[in-house]
């Protein structure tokens, strides 16, 4: 029976994730979750969404127990197309598909454009689940690097020219501008007009990969205005969000905003996957956005991140040996180590977990070999308290790695 | 700007599918619609859903509206688990994994197994969304014509036969063993254990998709009874259900019972293609399982079910031209109708849209240029009045059709 089940190329290429796994062993009880980034969990809006489903009509409720269109629940896009015009972006030929979260929606991309071995320019270090999604169609990746204002404009330049020169210019740039996982960098307003330039002079599409965007809580939204927006970038930027962090990453349920002929090909990708997004979830989002849920909701959940990201730069400079830089994100989940060079993230998270402390190690989110001078370390989803706790532990297990294991 | 998205090959290959841009044409208001395989929508289980949601203790909020495990929310694993034994299934070694519909289970197994160019033996005529799937990971496929008692054992040892000489064994076998969509027909049990045994013979594992299972109107569940639950076929058998016709297919909730080595595999693909099935519904149907509620539904969807197809039995003896025959269901949703050959199933799609009814024509769930002499209407989601106007409509678009447009 061995040889029974014959596997894919792609499925022999493929690995559990390093993160999944380690959260695995991160998941016993009473630990401190700075692993994964999983938005606050005692503040999700419970009685908003039991509201909503007590008002449904009995038109409501059969819409959301039966199938759906492919593209999407038609009020749902409604709502959402308002909301990408409010976002700046013009909806001309431009046209929306909700998806099984944004995970889905970097998949069908992927799966839309990507042939075994074509190119994807990615940042470096980049979200995971992007990875692994581009990993499973054989793409390669270039690595263009973050600066503390975002993806290197040069370097970017530099790996265009030399791919367009080999005549292999890639599919797309993929970057996540705002508070980025796993860094916490943010794009700045000035080097996104220069990667749209960039994208139009090499004809190079970006995806852009916007789940946070609306959780900043320093300056104002016109900091973080999406590439999307900009002018001229109607016809090269796909622009990918989620209700994962404005209602509730339970619902699966993200959306993408792009040219429609490419839509058009997203929807026909989306048919053989999974036939249609939960219509359940999508009447409930629906209702969250035209009740105006969605801005009481963001607005607490500003305040509430950007004091626990508070907390946590205060326990870094308290508890973090002197060789230990971090970035400073002005919204999101996320804060991005870089460790001195005698103590490695993998040999961390094992003295962390004896601490009941657990992180991500940086090595899944950069090109093999480069990761293990760097931790992410996610603030939402813990306590005040526990921010401070889990730091000073982490800078007990440092000492003990750096004391030479 | 007209290259600046440059389709994989996949894409290339993929065109929307013929049901779907029909039922396009087909969802106008007041339209009698034999034409989706959509549950009855008059008659979800609405007050059993409510009432599990109002019983929501916080902690089970919380986890509805979080990210999940990839492979499930581990009560619904349970319940499922329980489910299956009840099923008569073997569970030594197999896992479950649950999945944005039966849909995405059928695509993760095959993004599992299928390299392009791979075969895949499938019934003529089967279910369109998988024949998608499987085309848009570029499969082969070899058709298996079905008899009025299932799959044809001759004509499926014929064809593994030669791919066995040929050196390129069909990586699986797909069947829909009960009340086939889109022929209605059932495989019988004597022939499930020939077919098994061929699966073993020729080391082939099936893929045996059972949506409809639960719903039979005649005989008892024993004449029902899957593939995976014989002698055998734990090793052998990959068994995908789902809760579309159980709950609610707009929960977009499956799941895939399977040697637990190939569900690790099938884990890892989930994870690059949506990371979790929604908290959400998950949730939901754990509690619909745990408080019993799916058996009540089953139990009045069988009768409600029974009594449409009964109706479309006597409005087709009544109205349907002679040489036209059908299939006689004991179960499920469809039944599938040989036309005679001056009437082509697209003319009389067209001549039916003019009189307000819609169905599917035969040509998507075969063989290119096989199908046209066939049509699949199904009973589930009209009144019994609409059963028997649209059944008369029919004729008289037959009618139209054969003398001559």
């Amino acid at each position: 029976m061995e040889n029974t089940f014959r596997l894919s190329d792609n499925a022999l290429g493929m690995q559990a994730s390093e993160i999944r796994e380690l959260m695995k062993l991160a998941s016993k009880p009473g630990i401190i979750a700075f692993g994964g980034g999983s938005p606050d969990g005692l503040r999700f809006p419970f009685a908003e969404v039991a509201d909503i489903e007590k008002d449904w009509s009995e038109a409501k409720k059969r819409a959301a127990f039966q199938y759906g269109a492919t593209n999407g629940y038609p009020p749902l896009l409604e709502h959402l197309r308002k909301r990408m015009e409010a976002y700046g972006i013009d909806m001309t030929d431009q046209s929306i598909i909700t998806t099984t979260g944004a995970q889905q929606g970097i998949y069908l991309m992927a799966k839309a454009l990507i042939n075994p071995g074509d190119t994807i320019i990615v940042e470096s270090p980049t979200f995971i689940g992007a990875l692994a999604s581009f990993k499973s169609l054989r793409a390669n990746f270039e690595w263009a690097p973050l600066d503390s204002d975002g993806i290197s404009i040069d370097a970017t330049e530099t790996i265009l020219k030399r791919l367009a020169k080999e005549n292999r210019l890639p599919k797309f740039i993929y970057t996540i501008p705002n508070f980025q996982n796993p860094s916490g960098i943010t794009l700045s307003q000035a080097k996104r007009k220069a990667l749209l330039e960039l994208a139009i002079k090499y004809n190079v599409p970006i995806l852009e990969d916007d789940p946070y965007g609306e959780l900043y809580f320093e300056g104002t939204a016109a900091d973080y205005k999406s590439i999307k927006s900009l002018p001229g970038a109607k016809d090269m930027v796909i622009y990918l969000n989620t209700f994962s962090k404005i209602l509730s990453p339970g619902m699966r349920l993200g959306w993408i905003t792009g040219p429609s002929k490419i839509i058009g090909q997203i929807e026909i990708a989306k048919q053989s996957v999974d036939a249609c997004t939960s219509s359940y979830t999508q009447v409930i989002a629906s209702d969250y956005l035209e009740k105006g849920y969605v801005n009481g909701y963001v607005d607490k959940m500003r305040e509430v991140y950007h004091s626990k990201c508070s907390m946590m730069m205060l326990a870094l400079e308290k508890y973090m040996p002197k060789e230990v830089s971090w970035s400073k994100p002005t919204g999101g989940f996320f804060v991005w180590i870089t460790l001195p060079k005698n103590i490695g993230s993998k040999a961390l998270f094992t003295a962390a977990l004896k601490r009941n402390v657990a992180f991500v190690t940086g090595s899944p989110f950069t090109e093999e070999g480069k990761g293990d001078g760097y931790a992410r370390i996610a603030f939402s989803n813990c306590s005040l308290e526990d921010i401070e706790k889990g730091v000073k532990l982490l800078g007990e297990a440092m000492q003990e790695v750096a004391a030479g294991k």
